[in-house]
């Protein structure tokens, strides 16, 4: 095969494994993580058993590459845009907004994969539940951080509890999930936003 | 058939009925409801699926009884115990240590099963939705009354938005129900304490 045939067959085989884990991640969003199979995700790509195979030597292969993936999403969606927005407040308001939005935004309907696959592998020790927790400890280490530039720079009082301040940020967003289904979008942003100012306000210096 | 024999035949079959719902709940909270089948629930309750069939005539039945139970659960568990704290913040303070704790009190693994029914049925129109979006309104109640009553009582401000503190309130439970895996029940009760006590002196009057 010349150079430029093998780059074009890399591109392409690059490009199914993206579309398989983007619908794997859908999927997972909805059913959770223990419905991927190479059967179901054949099926809805369109695509044969043997080719999925050939991308994901195993279901569970399928399972961490589709954590990986929505965890890839996730900081591309609602950390990395925050990052436009200076230190302080400003950035954790940002986060707070891209976050509650993102499953809407990212059309994942049953709420953030992280969590999903969090709450399926709680109880079953292996390498799903060992991942999804490393993601979600990775992601209190960011947002504590965050928080803690916030007090770095003056605008939250110094003797914030950063972790706890964290804490209080999740619920917040976790609790907008749980308010959508039940009374639209707009009422679980408005309720959201509200906690978050209320939230700020107490912590201020 | 004598008065005593068919009332001995009926407590018999109520039995099995609150074995085979304590099972699917179990079931539901770690793995979904739509695993629930009359099929998987007779292999786990050893009971033979023509048994099951008498109980439950589908596998919606049985999937909306299971909803039903883990709602009646919830209340006794976490509501009713809560009432016997006097109207006000006492009560509230009860409602939320009971409802933190109540998934590993009652061995669901998964956390609750009725937020688990929520997530699964969100966008799957039918009867399992109804049900779960109903009684998720119903706890919305419950809980905002619970506030009010707080507020009527002056022990939260007259300015105090009931709704939106009910939201808060529920905010600290889901974000419980997160920690716990990630660092142990200890932690995940000791942020909730903190947030609820400062949620609380934000709302004095």
């Amino acid at each position: 095969m010349s150079p430029s045939a093998a780059l074009k067959q890399s591109t392409k085989g690059e490009e199914t494994r993206s579309q398989i884990l983007a619908a794997a991640v859908q999927q997972a969003s909805r059913c959770g993580f223990e419905s991927l199979t190479i059967g179901t995700l054949a099926e809805k790509t369109g695509l044969s058993k043997s080719g999925l195979f050939a991308h994901f030597g195993s279901k569970q292969d399928l399972q961490l590459a589709a954590l990986e993936e929505a965890a890839r999403m996730f900081t591309d969606e609602v950390f990395r845009p925050a990052l436009k927005a200076p230190r302080g407040v400003k950035r954790l308001k940002a986060l707070i907004e891209n976050w509650v939005s993102w499953p809407q935004r990212a059309n994942l309907p049953g709420g953030c994969p992280v969590d999903q696959a969090t709450r399926e592998y709680m109880h079953t020790p292996g390498p799903m539940r060992e991942a999804a927790i490393a993601r979600q400890h990775q992601l209190d280490r960011e947002l504590t951080r965050a928080v803690q530039l916030a007090i770095d720079a003056g605008e939250l009082a110094k003797k914030t509890d950063a972790r706890q301040m964290a804490y209080e940020l999740v619920a917040i967003v976790l609790a907008s999930y749980r308010v959508t289904p039940l009374r639209g979008e707009d009422e679980g942003y408005k309720f959201a936003h509200a906690a978050f100012d209320r939230l700020i306000e107490a912590n201020r210096p």
